[in-house]
Parts: C-alpha cells; structure tokens; sequence
C-alpha cells in the first residue's frame, strides 16, 4: 500500500507492508486524515518529542531512526476483523478513533509509531474497542475534525470557567479554532480572539469570536479589559470602549501558538490574577520571567489530548451541529501533496487545516 | 539615627535622618527585623525586580541609584503619632504591620522604598491603620516572624489543598519552613519535605515534615510516591515502602528555591497531574521545558506575599502557640553585623533565620 513516510526528517511516498491487523484490532481504509500543527512539528523536533517522552512516560516513543507514518486525525472505513474482535461494527462502516493502541503491554500512540501506520496511508489498523461509528449523514470530511476540535474541548474542559471569567485567546489556527468552538459551546463570553493573520481572525469570527484582535494594531490586552468590564449578567451588552476597565472580571488566556516566547509574552500581558491554559505545543526549550508571574499571582495549566469521553462527545457535537466545523477545511490533497501541504501550512494566510484523502 | 544602607549594590552602616510621620503615620521604634531571602536577592538583582515590578505594576518601585534602607519583617514599638492619626495605640505599644506604606497617592513596601527606611534602622514610620498590637505575652523575636511565616500561610491558602493531596516541600529555607508549618496547621499530610542541608532537614521535621529527603541521597518524588500510596483516611498508617505506589493520591508541589532551574526541575520530577506552587523568589530569567507540562498535564500557579487578614491571623496563630515558630531563629546582629550576617545566609548549613536588633 502506499503511504508518506517519515525519514531523516523528511516525507517520501513509498509502498509499505499492508498492516495486518492483531488481536483486538480491524483493518481500515484510510478515508481522510488532517494534517496537524504537532506534525510540523514532529517533522522538525521529533528527537525532542521522542526524548521528552521518555523521561515523562508519554506515549510518543518512537525510534526515528526507523520509518514512521504520521497521521492521527482520521476517518476510515472497517475492511477486515483480527482475531479476538466482535465484529459489532461490520465492513464498510465508517469509524473515527481515538488515535491509541495497545501491544505488547504498551500504549502507542497512532501516527507516531513505528508499528503502526498513521493516517497518511491507505490503510491502518485500529483498536476495536475504541471505534466510534459515525453517525449517518456526516460527512466524512467533518467526522475528521473530530480530533482537532476534541483537544480544543478538553482544554476548555479543563480550564473549569465560570460565567464570571473573560476568555483570550492567543492564536486562531485549527488549535485555537477548537478552542474557540468549544467556548462558544460553553457559553461563556464575549470571547476575545487575537492572530496576525486576517484569515485566521475571519475564521475565528465563523467560529463564534465575539471580538478579534490583530496584535500589530492593537493589544489583545487592552481588547480583553474591555470586554471583561462588560457585566457577565449583560452579556448582549454593546461593547463601548468609554465605559472604562472597571469592574473587572477574570482572565484566562488560551496559549494556541505554541512556539518559544509566547508564554513569556502572555505572562506579561496577563492582568493580575490571571489563568493561562497552554494548549499550543512548544517542543523547544522555552524561557520565562518567574518574577512576572510572582508578582501578579498568575497561574499556568498546561493540557494535552482529551479523555474518550470527550472524544465521543465531540463526534456527537459535531454530527448534530453543535459544533459547526466547516469552515476549517480549507485543502484537500493526496498523499504526493503531503509534503507540499506541510510548507503550505506555515504561512497562515493560506489555510486552517488540510485534508489527505489517500485515493485522490 | 544609624541604619544599613544598601547602596552601589553593598550594605553600609550610615547615619541618616530620622523619618518624620507624614498624615496617618506614626513613628516607632525597630526592636527586631528579620533579614528575609529576597533582600539577599536584592542586593544582587535589585535591578531586575525593580524592572519586573514597574512592567507588572508591582509595588517594588525604588530607585536603586539612590539611597534604600531594607528590612520587612519588622517588630517595633510607638514613639510617636503623625497628624491625622487617632492614638488608639499609645506610646510604647509593640506592633507588627504589613510592610505597605500610600503616600501621595502610591504604594510603597516598606523596605523596598526610597522614602522611608525599613527595619535595618533604629527607626521607622509606619501606617497606623495597618498596625498590629503584639499580643501580650509574646516574644519580640517571635512576633517578629509573622511576616515569614505569612508567606507561607498565604502560600498554602492559594494552593486550597484538599485532604486527597500530599504535598511535597523543595527547599527548607525560611519559606520552605513557613510551608511546612502552614501544611501542618491545615492538617494536611503526610507532608513530605527536601533539602541538601541536614540543618534545614531537621528544622523541617521540628515545624510539622513528617518524612524529610536530602536529594543528594534519594528522589524527593519517590519518597512522595511512597507516602501517596498511604490512603488519605489513614494518616497514621506506618509508611510502608513495599505497599506499593497505588492508590496515588495527588500531588501538590512548593517550590520555595527560588533559583533558575528549579521550576523546570520540579516539573521533570513531579507526578502526572501535579500542582506546583512557586513561592520562592527567582529574579532571574528561567528556563523551562513546556512539553514537560503538557505531557504531564501539570499546573503551576505563583504566589506572592499575603492578605492582612492572612498576616494578623499568621500573628494570632503564633501568639497562641499553634504555629511553633521558635526554632527558626539561628542567629542576633547588630547593625554592624547585618553585612556579615548576608553572607552567613548563603551557607544554609549555618543559619535559617537571623534577626536584626539595631540596640545591640
């Protein structure tokens, strides 16, 4: 089959084994998986990954001296049943996962594995048990924002905001896009939104951003002091910069950039008092001002993936409209289109996320 | 009157004159003043705070080209009442404040300021509405640690710790031990405590450590692991080190170093979903490593200073004896001895705290 491998930090279309699948798992089709931020990443940092890993009992350990198929925002399509599986869900059903394996003892993680392939491959192999199916009539495309946008809900879950705290969020690609969803869902707001770029803001609007902010015109900051002067009990209030700053409501900033500094930055910006989700993944070593946060009491809550349950949910969120996704896909490639597709995704102005549909 | 003062970045014993109470203050008399870690910090990196504190508001605004008398944790005794003050306190009183000072407007600390001298002098002036009356009965040298052991108190109060957490101590200098004290007055434990110093260990164990690690010998976290595994309504099951590391409890860590490198070492070490609450004073850049947190989903949230319910319920705690607070003092100087007495602080194997007795 084929597939785009991973190989001296680079990607190559090659043919590899078909994956058979072992006890517990299904063969699947590969019917469309996202490219995500942590990929570029990989790409670039993946001995860091791999090292961090290790010394924190994560499950990214793969040997990158071997070939790896990326790959882990995925929708397929059940071929073939392995041993010890119950077959409740037959061939031809569609199925999204959360993207996790268990062999030999060990939690691997699908896309960074070099047992497994990942979704940039015609055909994987997933745990039984951990297949959703998804529901009639969405379209396959959405059933793949399902990961993306369930990391968005776990940090907003695990943010615990309350009707009175003002949420910032510092980035509006697919990351902070999901976050943005999910606060919206929540129901908390007005929710303030700050990128560089004019394409991202107009998407974080789509996506329920009350208020966005372009850093090199104005502070995010100064946006968000006047948003939380807006009573929570009022929140259909008009938003009128002369009201003043007072009374404020708290703060919690969403890091979704995920590059070195950006913590730094907020920690600065931040009012006193603040919370900080960091949902952005820096894979760099990164530098910060302890006395900055000493001085204003601020709090850092760094969050990583999502439980099953939130998994699920936010499948059943997007399936009933709940969560409207469309907007994000902006590109859909084969898998020779991978490797274009990632220097694509660096410039901001250009796309949110993009899809690989391994029959095209 | 004769005081230290810090200036050129060293510590001079000078005569200066004696500060006149302006509207609301009254003057006093310095019986005792402790010398406080963050005044070590300030000799060296005096620059660095005041910078942080005018980007983050802070209240540390000195100039430090001119003139600074320090000295925070003070106890002292009324000479004499300002304009516009009532005299509810009379004359000879012994009172204890926090070190907060609002003169045209600004708020100054006491200690950290160029317009009034803190307790290295044999003489203060003090806001009258924030004084405290020591209670009768309690040692100078005591009431002279509600300051310290404020921080701490505050420390423990934000972290909101319930009886399923263990907490681990890093670091029994001052802070460390006005931690210790604070965890053990909230009646959480077993409460786990490191230093490198046997001194500081075994001032750790006489204000409330129940288990005390020196990291050159053995892991901190391991010995948290241990005592995780005691279930939280059995406090005084005997500590077991082949029960096993299950059922976790869940970990809240103090960082109370306060040097570049810690924060980043404590989040390599601590368990998957830990607290870290930094209440030690790093006035230096720091390094951390953000995919650590995120793998390990960790939060940390920094403290600063108290509450003046906290501080006058620190002074009632120590005055009725429920947080024993004698063992801190190491050491007495003189003005003459307070330079000195700076360097002595570096070695932790000498000292915990050294009070100031500008009468001697």
């Amino acid at each position: 089959m084929r597939a785009v491998v991973m190989r001296d930090s680079s990607l190559v279309v090659n043919n590899i084994p078909m994956p058979e699948p072992e006890a517990g798992e299904v063969l699947v089709k590969t019917l469309a998986c996202g490219i995500c931020g942590s990929d570029l990443h990989t790409l670039k940092f993946g001995q860091q990954m791999v090292e961090t890993s290790l010394e924190t009992g994560g499950s990214f350990n793969m040997d990158l001296a071997r070939d790896v198929v990326m790959g882990h925002e995925f929708c397929a399509e059940i071929l073939d049943h392995g041993p010890g599986t119950t077959g409740v869900l037959k061939p031809g059903t569609r199925v999204c996962s959360v993207p996790m394996m268990f062999r030999g003892g060990n939690t691997q993680t699908v896309g960074y594995s070099n047992d497994v392939p990942g979704g940039y491959s015609e055909n994987m192999v997933l745990f039984e048990s951990l297949l959703l199916e998804v529901p009639n009539g969405l379209a396959t495309e959405l059933a793949t924002l399902t990961e993306p946008m369930a990391v968005g809900y776990h940090a907003v879950a695990m943010a615990k905001l309350n009707k009175s705290e003002v949420p910032l969020v510092i980035g509006c690609g697919p990351v902070g896009l999901a976050v943005i969803s999910a606060l919206k869902l929540a129901g908390v707001g007005p929710i303030v939104a700050a990128d560089f770029s004019a394409t991202r803001r107009d998407l974080a609007v789509k996506m329920g951003a009350d208020i966005v902010v372009n850093p090199a015109e104005a502070s995010p900051y100064q946006s968000w002091e006047v948003c939380a002067a807006i009573p929570e009990n009022d929140l259909n209030a008009p938003i009128n910069p002369l009201m003043g700053v007072q009374p404020f409501r708290d703060a919690v900033i969403f890091e979704c950039v995920g590059v070195p500094g950006v913590i730094g930055q907020i920690m600065l910006g931040a009012p006193r008092g603040a919370r900080i989700v960091v949902v952005g993944v820096c894979m760099e070593h990164d530098q910060i001002r302890p006395l900055v946060g000493i001085n204003k009491e601020l709090n850092i809550q760094f969050v990583l993936g999502y439980t099953p349950d939130e998994f699920s949910s936010t499948l059943r969120n997007i399936a009933e409209g709940v969560m409207d996704v469309e907007p994000l896909v902006t590109g859909t490639v084969g898998l020779d289109g991978v490797s274009k597709a990632f220097s694509d995704l660096a410039d901001p102005e250009g796309h949110a996320k993009i899809l690989v549909d391994p029959s095209i």
